[in-house]
């Protein structure tokens, strides 16, 4: 079945220890839909500018991303510069321009309107609120955030959590959402918001699902499942990898039959499998170079790093 | 088969979010002893003051752990009082008095020295190396250490590397012996120092088991494998936790009547599993009063929380 998403195309220049790449295509959205590609079909809504020719829209085309719904308007696309130089695991922001982007309004293509899944990466609230309304028949809809939405945004958020299925954050973030360290009683403060599933992506240590599910008669209980993510030998370039994982982990959702707790356990391994390969080149390199047995080889190998048997 | 372990036997003053305890016995050997006497004979080697009485040596005698060899030595014995009220993972020292521990010199009894397995807890690196020489015959010897000896006392350690077939250390100590941020690389080098087999223990993300191995006539390769913590609804107190899973870990081990495949990836589940029960009541509180049965029950939840079928 087919994913909407809707967030940022832009282009990114990465410094990291294993070199720099000017203006890269980066952003949310284009990782997250060459991400879940590889599992069903993903139409796409953003806003881009002039910069944005036809060689970009074929990394898209390429995989059949629907790219309808990226609107062209004057001007330059959002641009990032950031270092992973002294921490790999967290970005430093050199210089953010939303240009184009800051006056998007979403706008939601007809043939995108029979889509049975919606991902609302990581934007103002107050877009992803508007988007979620306007697509009202969707089957799942999971979201993103970040700090600053959390911090100066909180109550347009929250109102994007009532309507979410599915939130995907890092171990900052619900910690900062909850205002509780502890990421059990954490989990349990943010799916009281909204979301019945909560996945915590915990960067090289894997992510967990948090599920509330009440059995016939019995009271609530919150189950959980842990992905690992793969010790790599190199981390080239983690721009993205968040959104790979999401990507991964909706894609194969959207391809499943029914959503049963075996599919949801196998999307989390899927969605570290799609952020581990993120992270090999920089930008959307190794995503746009991926073969589908290449993903299933390594879901395998994801599997032998944690299977007792 | 036996393990004899040498490491401290001490009192713990402990401060966490849940509360504060004065004098809780503790002591790496004790947490070790305690997590694998549930699954094989456990022999300890320690000192101990004037001040650990029948009530103190009953906690070993009820688990059958051998203490012959804990000497007494006029005194007190080792004192630690630390905080936790900062950062849960992190313990802030307030004070170390070593006392009877400063002048600590191994011996082992002969009833030892038919022990097949041995571990060295978290102690000076040359009383490591005398206890590892003199007992020459052992199958397998496993250690840990900690950054004050990596980064002061580097000869020492490196002698200690060379005769042990299994590190136990965390990720801020396997970096710090490397040299390098890598999880991967720093493994490697880690190995080339003389363990055949690291564990890296990640806190509340688990663990992850590096064991260098060289199929017939083909090149060495680092396998992985990554065992889970469970995410615990309150930490009541994390000491000696890292000590529960050497225990849990090594205890498993010792009582294969085979190393293979498997009975590695099961040890790292144990391991797992011995150090959440730490966690869950002051000092050795919890595993006094654990039973099989329980250990087994949380064995299977943290297959359910990893395993995909």
């Amino acid at each position: 079945m087919s994913i909407t998403v809707v967030g940022s195309v832009a282009y990114d220049s990465i410094e990291t220890p294993a070199g720099r790449r000017e203006r890269c295509l980066g952003g949310a959205a284009t990782y997250f839909s060459l991400a879940a590609s590889f599992f069903t079909g993903v139409r796409v809504i953003a806003v881009v500018g002039d910069d944005f020719g036809p060689e970009q829209e074929a990394i898209f085309t390429r995989k059949n991303i629907d790219t309808c719904g990226i609107e062209r308007a004057p001007g330059k696309s959002f641009f990032w510069e950031g270092s992973y130089l002294e921490n790999l695991n967290e970005a430093k922001t050199r210089s953010t321009e939303l240009n184009v982007f800051a006056s998007f309004e979403p706008k939601i293509p007809d043939a995108y309107r029979d889509s049975d899944f919606l991902f609302l990466a990581n934007i103002d609230p107050i877009l992803q609120r508007r988007v979620r309304d306007a697509m009202p028949a969707v089957k799942l809809v999971a979201g993103d955030t970040m700090n600053y939405w959390i911090k100066d945004h909180r109550p347009a958020l929250l109102e994007v959590l009532k309507g979410l299925d599915v939130l995907l954050i890092n171990d900052t973030e619900v910690r900062m959402l909850s205002g509780n360290s502890n990421l059990v009683q954490a989990a349990r403060a943010v799916i009281a918001l909204g979301p019945h599933v909560l996945v915590v992506k915990h960067g090289e240590y894997g992510a967990t699902l948090f599920h509330e599910s009440t059995p016939k008669g019995k009271k609530a209980e919150l189950r959980t499942f842990r992905a690992p993510a793969l010790p790599l030998k190199e981390v080239v370039d983690p721009t993205g990898a968040g959104d790979s994982f999401a990507g991964g982990f909706f894609g194969y959702l959207a391809s499943q039959p029914e959503l049963t707790p075996a599919a949801w356990r196998h999307a989390m391994y899927y969605g570290g499998v799609m952020g581990s390969f993120a992270c090999e080149r920089f930008g959307t390199e190794r995503l746009q170079q991926l073969s589908r047995a290449e993903i299933d080889n390594r879901f395998n190998v994801f599997r032998e790093l944690t299977h007792l048997d």
